[in-house]
């Protein structure tokens, strides 16, 4: 008889997901009303609202794909770019590949540039390649967690704007914890997921859309059967899916309501609450809290002896990159931390995988005991790996950025 | 300032979502714990077994794909269907529409058959066009809630398997409800939802493969860049889809556990509670209490003198549709239900709209009190509309068919 759920004790400080507001886990057990119930409806147009203020936008078209961060991601790409479309993809990491990745499986000509990883682009080596490239879309990771950089985008989207090029941003990793304005930084549309700084579980993909972008999506319209008015004659070269159709989901989120999935109702209610607590603290306090605990880690870090990771200009407020010293298994300090502290910490991908460890402070965790607490965890690890550890070493420095 | 959910109380008798079992909404707010930690991976492979048992089914390639049920079919018609492939797709309600919908979205050459609404398909009548259209697979859903009818699969299933067609079956409104047994059947792809008869929310869609379909999958795997090992080559013609690639996902939820999507661990944490408490309870048993319940609420609907829509002998035990007399308009009574009893009751799509109505009787909502409640009401806003309705006449009807 398999019996119910109960999951260890974790302090997740790894790059995502983190431990779920307590808020945010009780939001999600309240009851269902039925997906057209007028206070559905409302929950739905209130949720709208709410992510307008955290995308820092007017954009109409704000509201949820039901899926994780990557269905969003997919949603927009698939969305936006018909096969044959040129799209400019600056890759900085192993996201930047995954845009690659979802942009090549749309049919898109995917145009590249790259920057080492732990390095950010300059935005003229993006007007460049848009020069040359003339794409339809510039798609780009905002923050990187598998290199833990921050890409600047502000001057990148004037310049998209100007050259008439649409900027697409995945924004999962940093929204929340950094700074990031649709608006004022000319982003067409940005996607996110709640399990990062927004402290809620995997599973909902906030996203927003300009008029310029839904001009494009809406000239590929095509309701589907069943559903479709006489009105609803179909325009352009139909999205090759379905269920990640932003045209048919913009139909279903707006005043006509037409039936497409079945709204994941509990998600929605996940990302209601996510971002009604953000708000309700204030997106500049939280971002504030987000780089105040991410300074104070890596000061942490440091004071045990540890090396960032990455260009120290550009480093996201909410993941901290540390290279693992020589002579030590990283595997073996994270199996140690999982098993002895019940705290996780990340490894990265590829080129970094075994060579750096990723440390969140983001969301929830994005609190003082939350780092002390893996500093300290951390320094008696070590200590057991042999590295020359001094007792207070990293708590200590942490504590000098709190003070 | 944004007030916490709270939400009105809503018995939803439509035909889904349902009300959630209490113990799902309370699984939901468990705690979550790392993806790869080895709890969250154990998790994820006890959700795998309770799922086999669900599906009646041994097949190792059974998981959950995080999207809603739209989702699930969309990544085992894109995974399974290349570019010019020929599809089957034989209708008899709004549900059949979508399939070929999102399988001509794939770029397969459907091929449509149909019924009149209210009927099902004989066997021999997909058969017939099997062997004229020789497609690679048949794509047909088992309980269309649109219609209130389910289509009778193990014969065909036994068809596809003699021609070498596979089978794929969108059993979202039916499964825990209805039999449903993927082995004996020969069923090689079926997907589904927690928002009917399992009792959840939307947005977790349970899969289940045969070998068969893997190994169409597998011909087709491309392991994204920044993930794929130098043994990883790739083969066939790539899926169009990143985020629905079964292939991708069944390395995902395999030994490998290669990182694609970050998995909803709140759904997943649903779907589990939701296959634990229906085997818990029995599937056989569950199956026999959905009819119990369907049959008492259609004999009440009859006793409220209205006429069931559909063949008899191919009703869904969990959704009842009842034509709406003449003069009474449906969505009056639809809004008077849900206005002064707090009751959902749902209308059709199409050629039914405002023509039927669709009673749901399933997962925690399949019980004597909400039957009797919901037949108590209807008798009320019948009566305020002016149909000539005596006191107790389908109350009394369906608790003749509990004595």
């Amino acid at each position: 008889m398999t019996q119910p759920l109960n999951p260890p004790a974790r302090l997740l400080m790894g790059p995502g997901p983190i431990n779920v507001d307590p808020r945010v886990l009780r939001a999600m057990a309240t009851p269902l009303v039925g997906q057209f119930d007028p206070w559905m409806t409302d929950a739905m147009t209130d949720t709208m609202k709410l992510y307008r203020s955290v995308f820092h936008t007017d954009n109409e078209q704000t509201f949820l794909v039901d899926g994780t961060s990557r269905a969003g991601i997919e949603a927009a790409l698939v969305s936006l770019l018909e096969p044959g479309d040129r799209v400019l993809v600056p890759v900085f990491g192993r996201f930047g590949g995954l845009l690659q990745e979802i942009a090549s499986r749309c049919g898109a000509a995917v145009h590249l540039i790259e920057t080492p990883w732990g390095t950010v682009f300059e935005p003229e080596a993006i007007e460049t390649a848009i020069r040359v490239v003339r794409p339809k879309v510039v798609a780009i990771v905002h923050g990187d967690t598998s290199t833990t950089m921050c890409q600047p985008l502000a001057e990148v989207g004037k310049i998209c704007r100007r050259e008439g090029v649409l900027l697409y941003v995945d924004a999962t990793a940093s929204l929340g914890g950094n700074e990031f304005a649709v608006d004022d930084w000319c982003v067409d549309v940005a996607t996110a997921g709640l399990q990062k700084c927004l402290g809620g579980p995997s599973g909902s993909a906030p996203i927003t859309m300009s008029e310029a972008a839904v001009s494009v999506v809406q000239a590929r319209r095509h309701v589907e059967a069943g559903i479709r008015a006489s009105t609803d004659a179909a325009t352009g070269t139909r999205i090759g899916s379905n269920y990640l159709d932003l045209a048919q989901i913009i139909d279903y989120w707006g005043p006509r309501r037409l039936n497409h999935h079945t709204e994941a109702a509990t998600m929605l209610y996940a990302a209601r609450e996510c971002a009604r607590i953000l708000l309700a603290e204030g997106l500049d306090h939280a971002v504030a809290r987000h780089r105040l605990h991410g300074e104070a880690m890596l000061a942490g870090l440091r004071g045990l002896g540890l090396t960032p990771y990455g260009d120290p200009r550009h480093r996201m407020n909410n993941v901290i990159g540390a290279l693992i010293p020589s002579g030590i298994d990283g595997e073996t300090v994270r199996a140690a931390m999982l098993d002895d502290f019940g705290i996780e910490i990340g490894t990265s991908f590829g080129p970094l995988h075994g060579v750096i460890w990723r440390i969140g402070v983001m969301g929830h965790n994005a609190r003082r005991d939350a780092v002390l607490t893996t500093l300290a965890a951390l320094e008696q690890v070590l200590r057991g790996c042999g590295a020359p550890v001094a007792g207070g070493s990293g708590v200590g420095a942490a504590l000098e950025v709190y003070s």
